[in-house]
């Protein structure tokens, strides 16, 4: 049963990275350097893409295609350290093949390392910690509430926070991790990678908590 | 329970806030000069946080985020005069917390004042009075007709509304006041914020009575 | 029960003007000559405005808010030949109000007859005969095989048909009346009004025997 | 009962094609050569119609409009080889109809053939196979996991994987053959349209086993 998910954690987040990467290329091309039409089209393609992977695959992994993610399920004990492990391999190593194989379809140089610098710095920190919080709050917040809500949830979150954070909302260090190595719209200069994934995952530390009070008594309220 | 209606009022103004102020910004940023491509970011992303918000925290106080909101149901009885002041403060206090951390993001001073001078005069006015009550209208008909359906009926009213409305729909007090606190995209003029006010407060009072012969003996009929 | 009906036709006719007048108005005056940015606002605000009416107004009315589609009912039926006219009366007495209170919303002259000449031609008619009959498609096809998607088939359908028609799909003989008292970005020339109608109502007595045929032995089938 | 279900793929093909060519010819003209805008209306407007005619048409003959969907049906024993082609077939008139729908509409000659030279190549049929295999992702992944939920799969994937695969994703024979008449944004140039068909129902061929294996077991699970 693993491998099923496993195989479902790595081609939803590979398709994620299609989704993101794809778009922000295409977009780019095509906006003539109005930026905020190709951000546009790059937010609602990757909304779309997150609503099609987590309804269809949810099911079967429960569509984290994000260590923040794994990692929040299993600090509320609700995933074993073994197969937290094994999801962030399989989220890893499918969102580097989702970037390699969007690099394939634009017919650019597979591999491929980003010299996007502006992410960096307090502001982008600070953007990418409520990014993070905002993602686990709609999580857990819709399971409590609207369960079947989730993918729309995501999808329209995510599409938003494009738009109202500093830092487009990564939000999720594989994501992060893939981006690194694509020199395009979407890119972050992987010197300044790791700084991101770290406060993902501190994020999810913090909120985890701080959202069970919040949320896990609703229906005993 | 009252604490956590407070807190979740508090922090779905504030995060309401993070989606109005962010995105204005990175529009504005992005955009070039064309307006209506910030506007349309603006308003999307205002629409996603809105779905977010009202969806997870909706089971917990209701989701007002808005005092104009707070206000009828107030009148109608459903909420009473105590609990509606301590959510209109929690709206209040959220909402400039909000937009503080969306200048901290963007790398701006925390403390601002609105330059925007062109929200103000008897066409604004008007445009706020129909945002209010239209606002009023899809909650107060969707909750007849459609509970499951307002969260999706706010957001998508809010977007369409940006667009429709000549004031781009403030439709709520909190809201109001915080923008007075940012002069960006999507700040107002400080003295022009009371008016805004006063019209979205005075419409509500004028729309419960009119909204409940409209809408209350649905099932009734 | 006929006066509740009829005030929900005339509110929710004159809510879509504002809607579509609004929208285009705001469209024209920011996209700085970049008419697809206009009219793709134009389009999503039409969208979300028909979604909070028709979903908020349907128990009540049936959120027709549109001669043709009331004649539709009234040819299947469903509807007697008084309550039909009542309906169209409401409907036209909205739109022109809706379209009214936008002039006052953004500070124009209340009183205005559109100058949009190019409405008009064989090519035009055809475009307003298919959006005409897409509409009745999606509320026949829809009221069968899923009646609760109706306000969103109908809201995505006239977001979509704004681009894919040449006319951007007037569709609505209200509609259409009202728009010819609008000389902004949604107006239609006072003269060529009358033969939009008429394409409009022809093809809705073509489409309901066409409708019937496909749809109404689904259940039976 | 057949006749009703190839008039259904013939009607919803034609639409499709309606939505795809027409969006296509009204964003190019409005877009003063701002191709991202006018991809955005075109991937929208298709969204759109892919849900209307989807919701509507699926109980009638399961909404394919698409060969390489009615070939993954029969592929799975789901659809015989007599009815497998006469779907094909329906899909194949429809689409064209609808094509020269559209000409009318928009004042064009009604027969064209398209100048559009750039789709072809690796990378495109790369792009083509990715789409294809996507479409197919969501449709037997929705099937299994929220079967209402295949018309808003659909919808969105398709107005994502315009901007996320670098062919804009055709993703259908009976598309890519019907897009190679039109001289207009949509439009692919005859000679490189059958290298696009064979991609897709080759993927198709490959896909039907993959899924099978990826989701039919999630109830067993």
């Amino acid at each position: 049963m693993i491998a099923r998910k496993l195989a479902a954690e790595a081609l939803g987040t590979g398709m994620l990275l299609i989704g993101v990467i794809g778009s922000g290329i295409m977009g780019e091309t095509l906006a003539q350097g109005n930026t905020a039409v190709a951000l546009l089209a790059n937010a609602i393609a990757t909304g779309c893409m997150l609503f099609a992977i987590i309804t269809t695959l949810g099911p079967i992994s429960g569509a984290h295609f994000n260590p923040a993610v794994t990692l929040a399920f299993a600090l509320r004990g609700e995933l074993d350290r073994n197969s937290a492990l094994l999801y962030v391999l399989a989220q890893v190593a499918g969102g580097l093949l989702g970037v390699w194989a969007t690099h394939l379809m634009f017919d650019l140089p597979i591999l491929q390392q980003s010299q996007t610098m502006h992410r960096t710095g307090l502001a982008q920190w600070w953007s990418e910690s409520l990014a993070t919080f905002g993602l686990l709050f709609v999580i857990f917040g819709g399971l409590r509430s609207r369960p079947e809500a989730v993918p729309t949830l995501v999808a329209l979150y995510i599409t938003g926070a494009y738009w109202f954070t500093a830092s487009t909302s990564f939000a999720n260090p594989a994501v992060t991790l893939a981006r690194a190595f694509s020199d395009t719209f979407a890119g972050i200069y992987p010197a300044h990678a790791p700084m991101f994934i770290v406060v993902q995952l501190a994020t999810a530390c913090i909120a985890v908590p701080l959202l069970r009070k919040l949320f896990d008594e609703i229906r005993a309220g």
